[in-house]
């Protein structure tokens, strides 16, 4: 049950963008075991340096122009191994679908009780 | 004290977005027992299929482009059951007053701390 | 490792929501001890009125069409008292650089785990 938020720099193509949903949902998938059909995305662009702002550096991590934010509210009771998982299949996916730099992937997740969630019809599906 | 994101469909007119703004918060009112004046809302549009995007079917649920997601912040501490009453409100609002299908609302939300909040004056006045 | 959402309304300069921008983090390094570059943002305008909706007053704290919401992702674990300073600073600094009326500033504070980080890399640089 994620709802993942896709920022992006502005200036690219649609493929990108395509590229960068499709990482994550693999990832997803592979990593969480969610499934497939678990697909609920909102992707926005924003201008790098005014909309969305980073560091040179940080933790020694050097991000430039095209840093990705990709923020994922799921259920809770993932363990850190399966989210460090997660970690390494967005970015390695984003490098390989869309040639974003691994150092250029930041990640969050927030984690909500299971009974937080509707899926449709007003029922809590999962309570 | 919650905090709203509406996240709907582009190619609607502006009574649509009040409407669903109407919606939820009658709901949040009536099944939370919100204050009438507690009503902070952000509501963006985005293009279905590239901004918004959802499968056709989870849970046996179908999914038309016309997805609407809701994001509430609030306050923890609701039971299941008022969180159920919640979900059936805010779908039941959208339904009769923006035309919006049941199967068509996603809602999800996020519980925080009572002092994790200020309205203003840069106090926090539920510490 | 904050990640610092702002929603201002429309209609002002860049250098108004840069100002917003340093504000918030200037706020984030005196009152939680954030380091200088652990520095992220997504700043968004959005119409007032429409897209951004206040109430004319909540808690007996009057709202105009120049409110300004923050909503900040970080970790969990500041004490209530870091809290208000960081909502005392964040309030002060917005009026100093900003001219945004202290009555309209809106915080939020999400604390999620620290192993639910990755800034970059694949890697979770907390867990």
């Amino acid at each position: 049950m994620p709802l993942v938020r896709i920022f992006h720099p502005a200036g690219h193509d649609r493929s990108y963008s395509s590229a960068l949903s499709k990482g994550v949902h693999r990832a997803l998938v592979s990593a969480f075991g969610v499934p497939e059909d678990d697909f609920f995305q909102i992707i926005t662009e924003h201008q790098a340096g005014t909309g969305l702002l980073s560091p040179e550096t940080f933790l020694g991590i050097a991000h430039s122009a095209d840093l990705v934010i990709v923020q994922i509210t799921c259920a809770e009771g993932r363990t850190a191994d399966q989210k460090k998982a997660l970690f390494s299949a967005i970015a390695g996916n984003l490098g390989t679908d869309a040639s974003v730099p691994e150092a250029d992937v930041l990640i969050n997740l927030i984690e909500t009780r299971r009974e937080n969630w509707s899926f449709g019809n007003g029922e809590a599906q999962f309570a």
